[in-house]
């Protein structure tokens, strides 16, 4: 059976705490939702938002596959025609095809928050619904708090349904706004509705209890074709229904159809994709997209799964785009550093001395606080040196890093290649920033294609290694070539050393690894 | 009616990326789970970690006052008595009255995984739970991949739950392990077993399809009556059930009883304490006891919720002692800013065109990088300086740094205190720690009560502003006095600047609004 997807990232989504897109953001994840196939994006509030009348100004533009765009709002005020409402008007300046307009169905908002009669509420419904439909547009009603009220009182609740079916909306939307709801009530009120209402019934929950996703399961079950959310979770509060993990659990394990079969392969990187362009980051155990969502540690479960994927993975990684990962640790084992070992140099054998030599090495440097969990690219510079198949590119004698109050930062450096050295400086926005331009303006003269290898992120995290001991600063780089990225660590006291360190094992991979970058 | 709650933090926890406990990290745990009164703390696997049979030695020398403390292993090995197989014989040394013995239940790992003939492994499970149960130990078993047993080979799924019962066991704990269930089947499941079943039943749920919660509840309601998962969520893969979610929800809001009433307010506080100590950082959208859990963004959000609570609210804060949060932003508008200012300055005139001026300029920082949603004191000095309620305790005349390959970080600062100046110098682990002792030096000439204050955590990230534009740094400085805990922010293209300005807020804030630190 097919559902109807309805994303709300650039709506409810930048209701997110730091959430906040610019024009040409919405425009690049509206392209990227349609591509992926969602059905209905929800793209902002013109009435409310000026920078919204803009988007929907550009964004009528694109030339959509999948996708009908929405534009949201609520009902028009008590005292005046839907026609004369400013933002009615905005909302039909939008120039979509779909409207999402919301209105209150808990009598307790009626009374305290829209201080009107009932009856007067209805008619807004009613009216503002009536008003765009013959106007032309596709109508969903946003039944807001309509659990809270549905228990509250049932009867006027579902009145305010039926006034906008009546109408002519063409779906009716059961919001548990505030998220406090749990899968059995959702799953007998949207029953109940759907007994009652003729048209589309969709969800759309919040998830303050931490089950938005399994609420909007139980609505699916209960007989509502529309499932909305916003595709990485962002949201007011706790966030909305998460679409990334609803959509694989709908489609993948329930046999309902959401978006194109061939879609579900872009999960991941669809995920991964939005939250970048929120300037958030996924949580790392996001089910189905998070960079740990199929990652073992526990020793047990790494032989489990090197015997059968599927004794402890529900679905298959690659199925979502995703890919299974053995953690390096105490718990994983030589078994895991082997296997790791193994990717980088396939004709390694499990009997190697070294295997044990490489364990305890990777211990001695997280005990110092590295972690090589999350790179991948340290962790292969520090095998291929341990197998002694290493040869370093270049070696840094020198650096001195000046920063003050009035100017840029500055740094010296001095580096040997072969028998060559070279001196020079540069200046940069930080210390950071300084020491990364003069050593590539260094090795630039040995290695002109480094020109093409940059940072793309840089984190920096302080731990304590144990009781009484100095606080560590632990710097993560992320570097790409255009076409590949990987991720360096470095861990010391001074941020500038674990920087640095993280910064070498940066270029020393790409001088390494990729192909594009051979040695003079 | 009273369910059993069991935390796993200390054990399947330990499983989840990045978690990697010392033995005083996991004593201070479990005092703060038995603290909020937890049942049953499930600790290690003495058999396949050596630092766990020491943390078992030190935590018997501990008073719980609620907790009786697990220890976790498998069934013993197949040709071999209970009592001479070396994993059982450490549980028996962990000294624990309680202990966890996880077995096969889905036939497909007894064929594969563990590669024994059926009734071996129902032979496995019973003696191995009849030994302990000799020898004094109240025996829970972890029935491992229960839920795809069961629908795999019902029969034999539930023949091994028999074999536990009949063997001693004090429970039975059917365990979601691959992640992969859905309520309506686990609820099916669980209520076929407390048919059957005459001993307790307990429910061990993970998150791969983002239902490990809502999955506990349907478990509860199909009869279990003992509840697993980890504090804050922490477990292989996606993780465990959140119990600081599960345990509100049921508690709160379902009419079980969990832990003493007079816990759950301190259910954020743990919840945090929990993840300090495991190093890691709760999700700031958690349900209940995240950051943003009761933060309100949209207009009317706050508007309605500023009116009654209970419009957007599915509980109080304060009754999981978290705290409600207007954010500031485009969304939020005017109103949001006026009643953050008077928190700040209750006789704040809402008419007074400052509130203006200052939403003008709280966008034009948030422009240049700056994030005032988690920067509470950096926010506070910034609304005192627009009232003109604050005058600098200090001014930076000058300083510079300088960072070398070969030896610690130093820097000179010059600052002056009314006429007076005072110029200094010191080194440290890195430029900024540099600076900022060589900054407390020169402040603490005239305000010696500045000892007490320091930095507890020091994140950076890099942002970019918008298209075209150069990376900007967001530092966020955490500092605390002992008793108070502040955050500062700074921006700039420069990590130092940046660095320094949520510095000198720091500072400033201590000086200003602690009454301890008077103006000398």
């Amino acid at each position: 059976m097919k559902l109807q997807i309805f994303d709300s990232t650039l709506r409810d989504g930048a209701q997110g705490e730091g959430v906040s897109f610019s024009v040409a953001d919405k425009l690049k994840i509206l392209e990227r939702l349609d591509g992926f196939g969602i059905d209905f994006v929800e793209a902002g509030n013109p009435g409310s938002n000026p920078k919204d009348s803009e988007f929907f100004r550009r964004a009528r533009a694109l030339k959509l596959k999948n996708a009908a765009l929405v534009a949201f709002g609520s009902t028009k005020r008590r005292n005046i025609p839907p026609g004369e409402d400013a933002n009615i008007k905005a909302l039909i300046g939008a120039g979509t095809d779909y409207i999402s307009i919301f209105g209150k169905s808990h009598d307790l908002h009626v009374d305290c928050i829209l201080r009107v009669t009932r009856e007067e509420n209805l008619a807004m419904i009613s009216e503002t619904i009536g008003y765009l439909t013959r106007m032309g547009k596709g109508v969903f009603f946003d039944a807001e708090h309509f659990f809270d009220g549905y228990k509250s009182n049932r009867e006027y609740a579902v009145k305010t349904l039926e006034a906008a079916a009546a109408a002519g909306a063409k779906a009716v939307v059961l919001c548990d706004t505030n998220g406090g709801g749990f899968p059995d009530e959702i799953a007998r009120a949207t029953r109940y509705v759907c007994e009652r209402i003729n048209i589309d019934v969709g969800i759309h929950c919040h998830n303050d209890t931490g089950c938005a996703v399994a609420n909007s399961i139980a609505a699916v079950k209960g007989g509502a074709v529309q499932a909305q959310g916003t595709f990485i979770g962002n949201g007011e509060r706790c966030g909305n229904a998460e679409l990334c993990v609803l959509i694989p659990n709908l489609q993948l394990k329930m046999g309902y159809s959401c978006v194109p079969k061939g879609s579900m392969a872009t999960l991941t990187e669809t995920a991964r994709f939005i939250a970048e362009v929120s300037n958030t980051r996924l949580r790392r155990n996001m089910p189905y997209v998070g960079e740990c969502a199929f990652t073992h540690k526990g020793g047990m479960h790494i032989d489990g799964v090197t015997k059968n994927p599927a004794t402890f993975e529900h679905i298959a990684p690659e199925s979502v785009g995703n890919e299974r990962n053995f953690l390096i640790s105490e718990m994983a084992g030589r078994s895991t550093v082997i296997s790791k070992i193994k990717k980088i140099a396939p004709d390694f054998k499990k009997s190697d001395p070294i295997a044990l030599k490489l364990t305890e090495r990777i211990k001695e440097l997280e005990h110092k606080g590295y972690q090589f969990e999350a790179a991948d690219a340290s962790f292969e510079l520090l095998v291929l040196k341990e197998l002694g198949k290493f040869e370093p590119y270049f070696e840094v004698v020198d650096f001195k890093i000046v920063s003050s109050l009035s100017s840029k930062a500055s740094a010296m450096i001095k580096i040997r290649v072969g028998e060559r050295y070279e001196i020079t400086a540069d200046e940069g926005d930080g210390p950071v920033n300084a020491i990364d331009r003069a050593l590539r303006k260094a090795l630039e003269v040995f290695y002109p294609a480094l020109g093409a290898v940059r940072l793309t992120d840089y984190k920096v995290r302080i731990i304590n290694s144990g009781d009484n001991t100095a606080a560590i600063t632990r710097v993560l780089i992320e570097s790409t070539d255009g076409a590949v990225t990987w991720t360096t660590v470095g861990a010391s006291e001074n941020i500038i050393n674990a920087s640095m360190t993280a910064l070498l094992d940066s270029i020393e991979y790409a001088l390494h690894a990729r192909g594009n970058l051979r040695k003079p």
